[in-house]
């Protein structure tokens, strides 16, 4: 039968399963095209052309899908390095990097390679939830601490959360879901921190920096680096948000050069890479991300999409944060119901996710990569909402 | 740092790693035309031509490389399924089927489906070492048994073995490294077995049957199904080894329509193959084998492969029996030094894997998916190795 932890992974999750259930049968019932639907960060965008012009090119090739090295071809691993070596502003060397099936396989990685049973991993809220069954998978705990109002890390929260056995902090910026990215003094704080709380608790503290959205940001704002900040730290990412291709699986994972214990820790990362059943990330794709270094889609089209809803969802009298990266609104629930919201949404075939998705209820997330014509249909919804709850117009 | 466990397994597996970094240093010094490397289960044979057709036409679709539900698209598990009902002579629908990252994705999915702390796994030696690895990715235990001497299952010996924590036996037909194809007999009794001893301990007992080899098969013969002899059956599958694509990481896993605990299981398995990180198989990789069902390498290849090694190596005086399936040579080591066998071999630039790799040390794993250079390159070696062991040539 099916194990105990499963079946109550089940149940737990059941909410977020009969809100995809829900969704579904509200487009059988109207027709996709008059559900508008917000609830997955899952690109409506296509590719960039550019993508399609390589990836054919490589798919010409017969010779290449054989297995290569567990930590992926060479020579993409050096196109990598050399693209993250001024974006980290750390040299990163082929060696430092295993390629990954996406984001979600390389933070799978390097929590199997640290984590010892009973361990716990710290992340801020609000954040993204698949992180606690990723550390679950691997006989860790996820320890989530309070973030600030602006949902700025609480580095004081993350300080008195620390113990003997806290392996890692997971940080993700720009923030799903909040858009947030966290400045440079924040990082810097952290690394102070967490280099006086290894010396502490006499173990190493690994800062897991999780950057799928380092590329989906606005107003040419730079997204600090972790490498330069903090030397135990690693870098999981993918191609997915940035190519719109997250049904590919490909990603990357870089160790940084001077972390301590390094040889341990690259060469753990690569056999978990192989007995977590990844083996390899998929072939043709490593060899197509690998002329695509800096190549993302057009981020402006994002901003349109943000600030038609900024200025929209404003004068119906949500309130919320404007974004800096990533494609996600996290706005306030008013009364910080968040499931009535979502509720409230769903009667004018809106689909949202609730706060508590993120551990944060009290808001909804809106995921803006949707085709235009979504966030038009949708408006007069949101305002019909905003109405029966009495909220202020501008 | 790095989890004891991982350490301790990065230790264990070192005589495996130290013979690859060998084998690189021998192709460094003599170059790799003058290394015969028979190590790995890679495939040198090009994929078949259609795939590649198929790849570039699914390829140039600009827009599908989003994430779809995790079990896959519709449309290729419908295709999976058509085929499988007729290959598994049951009767398979979409909704049976989860595409995977190849096998390796197929079996942590089910393993972690089923596994509570502490259960264990049986299989049968000689086989896949990595299955050790994969049981206890989510707290099981492997626990191997004799098989017969023959390599066909001994169900005496797995009987004698299971109890109330046993939760699954893993079978491989055609086996890695022996090649044998277990008779439609002998799944015939290990169903009774299992059915029985289900009904003694009170537990489901699964049977997982991993079969990447199912189609490189000699003298046309056919694979028994399972599916279609124990009912609490699942079958775990990948288009490496047909295709020539291990690189790609793409297959499948089915479940018995007629499993127990159905419902619970299938989504069970949807939802670990979600949160171990695999998310989903790889986009174009589903689209392009949906087109290719029943399609694989041309076998005859393989044959003739196999027809030259086999004269040649009992010429020398070695033992072994002709593998039915697979593109393995499973070879007794003589006075069954296995160790001894593969550093003789390394002596003639030869690269084989030993038996205890497999869990039966006193024989040697040749890998005959190789160039035909490589096989007539080494005849030499293997001569002039049998002759120092004073091997009675024919």
């Amino acid at each position: 039968m099916v194990s105990e932890k499963i079946r109550n992974m089940m149940d737990s999750s059941s909410f977020i399963r009969k809100m995809f259930e829900t969704g579904a049968k509200l487009k059988q019932e109207f027709g996709s095209e008059n559900v508008y639907d917000f609830s997955l960060g899952n690109p409506a965008m296509d590719p960039p052309e550019i993508f399609t012009k390589i990836l054919l090119e490589k798919a010409a090739d017969h010779h290449m899908h054989r297995y290569m090295p567990n930590a992926g071809y060479l020579d993409v691993r050096e196109k990598v390095a050399e693209y993250i070596s001024s974006e980290q502003e750390t040299a990163v060397t082929a060696n430092n990097i295993v390629m990954t099936s996406g984001a979600g396989g390389a933070l799978n990685t390097i929590l199997k390679t640290i984590i010892n049973p009973g361990d716990k991993i710290i992340a801020s809220i609000p954040c993204f939830m698949e992180y606690k069954f990723y550390c679950d998978n691997h006989g860790g705990e996820l320890n989530l601490v309070n973030g600030k109002d602006d949902f700025n890390l609480d580095i004081e929260a993350i300080e008195t959360a620390i113990t003997e056995k806290t392996a890692a902090v997971i940080i993700n910026s720009p923030n799903n879901p909040s858009g947030r990215i966290y400045p440079k003094e924040t990082l810097d704080s952290l690394a102070a921190m967490l280099n006086k709380k290894s010396k502490e608790t006499g173990r190493t503290i690994y800062l897991i920096s999780d950057e799928p959205y380092r590329k989906i940001v606005y107003n040419n704002i730079t997204v600090p680096s972790v490498m330069d900040t903090y030397k135990n730290s690693v870098v999981c990412t993918s191609y997915s948000k940035d190519l719109s291709v997250p049904g590919e699986r490909i990603g990357w994972l870089a160790v940084n050069p001077v972390a301590e214990d390094y040889e341990n820790l690259i060469n753990g990362i690569i056999l978990c890479n192989r007995i977590l059943g990844y083996v390899n990330a998929p072939a043709l794709m490593q060899r197509t991300i690998a002329e695509l270094q800096g190549v993302s889609v057009d981020i402006n089209l994002y901003k349109n999409k943000r600030d038609i809803l900024a200025k929209k969802l404003a004068e119906f009298g949500f309130k919320f944060k404007i974004p800096d990266g990533t494609f996600y609104f996290f706005v306030e629930a008013p009364g910080g119901f968040d499931m009535k919201l979502v509720d409230l949404l769903k009667e004018e075939r809106i689909l949202v996710v609730p706060g508590r998705g993120f551990s944060l209820p009290g808001y909804f997330r809106i995921a803006y990569c949707v085709d235009d014509s979504v966030i038009e249909g949708s408006m007069a919804g949101f305002k019909r909402t905003a109405e029966k709850l009495g909220l202020k117009q501008e």
